[in-house]
């Protein structure tokens, strides 16, 4: 069985995977890109007759993709999906690949805090040697000497794990269910969730690779939050409301941390409104935040790696295969 | 034997290992810090009557220590240390443990070329979503899919391997000498001193970590700066005149290689001139290259180990011992 299917690759986002997807595939498919929107004419009628959607929205006032057997998100997070709106026989998966970008992303944030280097550069254009090795006041300090607690201990976590061991990092995590053994090599002390203050303590930088749910929706509060050390900071890449909105923005108005580099947040811009604050609160007024627009994962190796994940499970289906990184919860 | 000795700290960059050394020797000695030029009142006296020197600089115009049993140097480098001045009996030795700060300022500076941090944040606090991931245009590289070419495989490029290594990079090395079994794990290929410019060839990134020997002096020169690809860079972060000075100003300026990250220069401030130019060249008139002082090694963990090493060679003098890092050339 080699099924030909309607492949339609929906918003903005799907479409970085569009281009070479061809090359991927084994047989000849028909490849449609539609608008986030549906506004365009025929977009609806595409949308509708899909055997296979690449997206990462579906709802109940959209509509509804009857025959499609595969909702294949181009991403991680699946938060934007209402299972219910699933039609029967479907399956959804996901797509990962995004942890060397994040990983990157983490450790570029976490160095530039410890290298001087635009400081450094702008004074040596002018001949002052202020960080001479030897020189008073030259002194740095190094990421290495650091303990790194990673919240969460999924693809992300043991990626940059692996990066921060090779740093001489004490890595320490936090986490649902225990760790395999195969984290032995790369984490030096877990934690239950029940002990998260004891895991916030601990840690001079914290980074929150959780996934949205439920169970993780303000997980880390004011509670958590007021468990670190002066001189810590937090990171959050896993998704913004993992940490309590208000309680972050009070902690770091308050300087009761030293910083937080925040990459995912409580608002973001919709189809029609392209600018936006990310927040309710005013984190642009603080000096001690990082603030990037959800941009840790993107990178070209990402869309590569995940449009071989795409192919693959349209392959798959198409030859009566199990799927991969199905999601069944 | 335990011998109590005179120790002089010579100079401004050998006093930062002076405080707290007590606590990490074995017996009271007579410690006494003397300045870079000696010309204080009773300066030279304590340098000629001193038991060990901790200090970089030795030459026929200084007063000479005819007792002196021991020159530790408080870094790497040696060059400023003429040979000839050293009187019979004496050891000279050295320290690392700078390999971990090195590293850690090697890769920041790659890091930061991948991801805008800074541009990403000063947007976003104005509403800007440029880097959002799925935008045009927001697609970033990835470092980890370069390959680093490293010049030299002592401490510090084998401490930077395994950090590259572990983003993921594909890592290769220049050296003298081959390689031992250990390099495996971190090194994709070798290349001898001979295939210079097929090595150069094979580099995003070239990372000079030699010191400066008879032999080193200028061997990156036109040729191989022209071997490189127009889209890699070139850092040093060993000693300055181990590229060529002429041929990396010009290859810079009509931009022939994509950039350059220089820490080690041509020319450095003296006791009487705290500033100065780094080169007899304008490189602050170039926007593709990043200029730092000097400074990759200078970290707290850097002064705490080689405080460390300091220590152990008094103490193993006092103790009749062999001593550790001894150069013989």
């Amino acid at each position: 069985m080699n099924d030909v299917f309607k492949i339609v690759f929906h918003g903005e986002n799907s479409a970085n995977f569009r281009t070479g997807i061809e090359g991927l595939l084994h047989h000849t498919h028909e490849i449609v890109c539609v608008s986030q929107g549906l506004q365009e004419p025929g977009e609806q009628a595409h949308f509708e007759s899909a055997d296979v959607v690449v997206g990462v929205a579906l709802n109940s006032s959209m509509p509804q993709p009857r025959k499609m057997r595969l909702l294949q998100a181009p991403a991680a997070g699946t938060d934007g999906i209402q299972r219910e709106c699933l039609p029967p026989h479907s399956q959804l998966a996901n797509c990962f690949g995004h942890e060397n970008a994040i990983a990157e992303y983490v450790m570029t944030a976490l160095l530039v805090r410890h290298v001087p280097l635009v400081e450094a550069d702008q004074g040596l254009r002018q001949g002052h040697w202020k960080f001479f090795a030897g020189r008073p006041g030259a002194l740095r300090s190094e990421l290495g000497s650091q303990t790194l607690g990673i919240l969460g201990f999924g693809h992300i976590a043991k990626t940059l794990a692996q990066r921060a061991k090779a740093f001489d990092m004490r890595v320490v995590v936090a986490n649902r269910s225990p760790l395999g053994l195969e984290a032995t090599s790369v984490v030096d002390q877990s934690f239950k969730l029940s002990d998260l203050n004891a895991f916030m303590a601990s840690c001079d930088v914290v980074v929150v690779t959780l996934p949205l749910t439920e169970n993780t929706k303000g997980l880390v509060g004011q509670a958590a939050l007021s468990a670190m050390k002066p001189s810590a900071i937090i990171v959050n890449v896993g998704r913004g409301p993992v940490i309590d909105e208000t309680a972050l923005f009070q902690t770091l108005q308050r300087q009761q941390i030293a910083g937080a580099i925040i990459d995912t947040w409580y608002q973001y811009p919709s189809a029609e409104t392209a600018q936006c604050a990310p927040s309710q609160f005013n984190f642009a007024s603080l000096q001690n935040v990082v603030m990037t627009p959800h941009m840790s994962g993107w990178t070209e190796g990402t869309v590569r790696r995940r449009q071989q994940t795409i192919a693959n499970n349209i392959n798959r289906l198409s030859q009566g295969l199990p799927l991969q990184n199905v999601i069944t919860e």
